[in-house]
């Protein structure tokens, strides 16, 4: 069944396979009047652009997104948005090997399972590239929800056993790891140079926060805005974990550590002493900053010697070459963070019904 | 917007508040012909019951469900069922007070931003007491999915610092706190008893394991297995982290120790030497069992002393009365099953035309 | 597959047979701060009461509705409204001998073919007294448009060969036919009493008008507003045909004759000299009065001789006994009107998010 | 909100304006190991292409589909089809004029008030070119339906006050017209001809019946195939009408001639002794032929003159000129065609799980 398409008011459906034609996305619902240009959004491709440091593939590819509908003059005109990224490099000759067996840790058998015969090359749709239409979506969430002055952003928070000790959001773009804590990113640095002479890979976590989003967005019991940021975050390849707040630590918190007392502060404004729930009770925003995090795998392509099976029925050894990620973590910053955009500004809107003053007063002021 | 309504092909919407006149759910997209009759949901509805053990709130509910329509002759007509479960305590007396101040750790204060105004009695529709309805549909969802030889059971990973060391699964319905291992219930039970004696309360991570799906249920991209699932179980009240397979592990993992090698046996059936992806490749499941984990929050209301706010701007102390769970997860357990058997069956179904060959042989074979 | 629920952002979920328990409906996704009682609701649903004239059956049903959730303290709380109404005529002795034949224009024969078996009392799902949930749900998307100065109401326009000549708005309700031409309810007053002499039934058109509903509302493409009114009132059991503005007049007509031409009247307000596109273009509402056209098929249930067949694989001739409405064209007049309300609701709040200017006012002015 | 998208499990996602850069729709949910080749495709194309007829434009556009993405060595691969067809001919300057005034009958008046401005060149995303998406969806649905032996076909029923005597299949094809009957296509022909003399446009009707369609497919309630089919239809821009089986006949029918009785044939097969119904009962399936009808409005762009109002306040006459076609209805039978191949399509996958008996097979089976 369909399980490419995402969102209810701002939707989003993605298409392409690592070797094919393209990738691209098909926004619908983005609102009339943004402006928007090609290089809004090829700034967040260029985040998740391979070849941009030694941790990353040296495959080339532009990664050069083209607007084909929806944009008027300079402006969205309310209709969908129809982006495409052609592929460039499609060497598929590179994969005929992969085609007979199955690489663990990937989708291979899985595909071959459900549908009956797969696309081999580079993964097809299972390839970390399904995700260059998410983020160029997101790259319209993100503009959408800074006009409206909310703010979000990702950055790596670990890296194999380095975890970052300090905070300085500058820092995230200044290194190639988007660490916000230059110390921790050489060690990460330092470990991920041992993971590649070891032949092997590293996982990592992903922190993401939103903030300035509006108190009162999220909707009781299933559409909770946790919920919607949970499946948009784990629907991404490699994530294996996803932590709200404190996250697993309030499995052993007890009540009195972790509730979050509200108090007044001197201008009769509601603060809260502390932020263990990480910005959203009952599953609905209460206007602080929402801290999230993914948990992602380590690269599971390693050139390393691995046991598996081929279509043939044997039993082999396999060492898979070519041009792979070390660690996924860094690429995937902002493809969490689009995701996390695009969820937001879903769940944004549908807000917009939740009580009849602010329905009435949307009609009158037209 | 509508946030009470949960799946595609087999749909729920459920309604109810703690102190209204009761709770339930609709049911729709449950095929015809399956045997049922009150007493397989009642089975599953009596284990998140009120009143079981020294470790849940007193207050007595029977929690007796009645199945209004889509049953006939003791058989589902294929048309929605709508079951209710009628509150029999109201003391809407007890509740007077927190009508006025906002409970830290509770959505009083979202739902106040949100909607204007709230129904607080016993938290309204935000009580725990809204997992009913999901419970009473996953029993429907169990029913289904055990006809097809697909097993899911749930059950108390860690309370607390205490964690389980052994497995026996016929332990798991010996003990009130549904823990699979006795000693470390007994440990549990100790440190909960320390617990109420300190007006606190413990949180806890409750697992879940599917045996026998087939393979080939999930789809790619957003209609992930995983994804689904994580929406599902983070919806739940006080949830607040989810894992599948090796979770938050594999942040620090390496793609040696994370891969999971395949290996044809003496038979030629494929195995897997390890699980650590938790039985889902790409979104989709292999064969293999799956397993998730949610990590539960300390229950909220507590009866220590804590800092709050009133709705007439003060900062004040409240110590919160009343009959409250000193641990909300042993009863959140069948909650956690429910709510995966609900997402398991709606995407088996939607996996049953993934391709030709098997629409084909369906459509044929009528 | 799910089929009983309904909409978007405004959401009904209906359930009920003829001669279970009761029917009722959820309704999620109501704006908190509504003012809502159970007179509100009932006063839609005796409307298509049983028993109300000799055109209806003398089955004695008081179809009262009770609020299960979702009100507080007489307003909407924002979460799930769940209504009921109980059966109280389950005489289902009348109905054991249909339960082996298949009744020539009722879904017998699909139901047994699609689920195996049905619950053959009284037509179980397929009864009209299913939209009994409808007319419940619309009761109150009704009363909220009416607070946003939106105005929706529907009537009779022809029973058999019988239309209306004249319209006068207030007869509406002084007929039991509600039709807006004392005169044309006369002669097809005549008409139905010559039906049931003949122990034959009649059919007839319902037509309905939505007014001061603002421009702008309804999607470009699959989710026109026309597009989603057709399948509302299409899906009410009986209908057969679905027009908008001139219908199949378009059919024979000419563009000249078809086109409506706009002119500033002066006090430069936009004023159309004609209305046959039903002030709907493109999918999206103009502003002026919106006209939709049900047609509606003669009651199935007849007591003249048909032949048919039985479950034994015997031809035979039945005579239908029981209490049956010779028409049903003035009990499903309020149907109409309440799946208008419903969709027209959904769809104006969907249209909330159509351009950025009223999103920022919207976050702005909260 | 999201207005582009249909369907449940079978999705497609159109995009694109008349003088964008192209126009195009993402297929999700297409099963695996279906044969597709751009062939296929661009032979539905071919029918709605411009220029085929002194009755279409002269516009040329060569509409050439080209594959994107979801098909690998010849077959879909389950994952997103992506189909891209660029605009040719995009001659802007055309519609500098039209810019700054409201065409009667056309969307630019709404358009501009719900989205505060709009693309005007040719209509924009409201054009006629915005169906491409639609048909090319529709090719695939139909060859799927085709090898599931189901068979779905439309054609010309009536143009202006022409309507068809006779009926031959073959016919369809013969003429430009799609009529099924060649004396009532000479008729029309002379007909249109007059309406070009005229500077004036015709509308008509479309009929398109469905074949082999087992029985069971479609749900009660909302999700009725009528009503599916009903919304699909109605989405076309320009149809005001939908009709299944007798249409709006049934308003003057009685219960007596309306019904359809069923009889045993000499093989005990179910038969009916006439099909008013038009092959759906409850909203079901019931396997015989399933007839339905759109009326179709005339083509708003003519010669003549009309009177409207511009932009800057002033009630105007105008001519439209540029190449527009004097009749949409010829043009439109492929664009019925798909949307019903694309609607059967969707319901038939998700009746897949109306009973659990063949719940089980398929899963037995696999």
């Amino acid at each position: 069944m369909s399980g490419s398409i995402l969102g209810n008011l701002f939707t989003i459906a993605t298409w392409g396979e690592s070797h094919g034609k393209g990738i691209g996305v098909v926004v619908d619902g983005c609102p009339a009047g943004l402006n928007l240009c090609e290089e809004d959004i090829q700034l967040f491709l260029n985040r998740r652009k391979p070849g941009q440091s030694k941790f990353s593939t040296p495959r080339k590819e532009e990664d050069s997104v083209e607007i084909l509908s929806g944009v008027f003059d300079g402006k969205t005109t309310g209709t969908p948005i129809s982006l495409i990224i052609y592929n460039q490099t499609q060497r598929s000759g590179d994969y005929s090997e992969i085609a007979n067996y199955y690489r663990p840790g990937h989708a291979d058998l899985t595909y071959d399972v459900k549908y009956g015969f797969r696309d081999y090359r580079g993964g097809g749709r299972s390839s970390g590239r399904e995700t260059i239409g998410r983020v160029a979506a997101g790259a319209i969430a993100s503009k959408i929800l800074n006009t409206l002055g909310i703010d979000i952003f990702a950055y790596t928070k670990s890296i194999g056993p380095f975890e970052i000790h300090t905070f300085d959001r500058n820092e995230i773009m200044n290194n190639s790891l988007y660490m916000p804590d230059a110390n921790t990113a050489l060690d990460a640095s330092s470990y991920l140079e041992e993971c590649i002479k070891n032949h092997n890979s590293a996982g990592g976590k992903i922190e993401c926060i939103i903030s300035n989003l509006p108190a009162g967005v999220g909707e009781p019991a299933f559409e909770k805005l946790n919920a919607n940021l949970a499946k948009a975050v784990t629907s991404i390849g490699a994530v294996k974990a996803f932590e709200i707040g404190d996250g697993i630590e309030v499995a052993t918190a007890t009540g009195l550590s972790n509730n979050d007392a509200y108090q007044y502060d001197e201008n009769s404004n509601i603060i809260k002493l502390s932020n263990h729930s990480g910005g959203i009770l009952g599953g609905i925003s209460d206007g602080t900053d929402i801290l999230l995090r993914a948990s992602i795998k380590p690269t599971p392509s390693i050139a390393a010697s691995q046991k598996t099976i081929n279509k043939s029925g044997e039993n082999i050894n396999i060492n898979i070459k070519g041009r792979h990620d070390p660690i996924i973590v860094p690429r995937a910053v902002v493809v969490v963070e689009s995701m996390v955009a695009v969820t937001v500004l879903d769940m944004l809107f549908m807000s917009m019904t939740s009580n009849m003053d602010s329905i009435k007063r949307f009609w009158e002021k037209r």
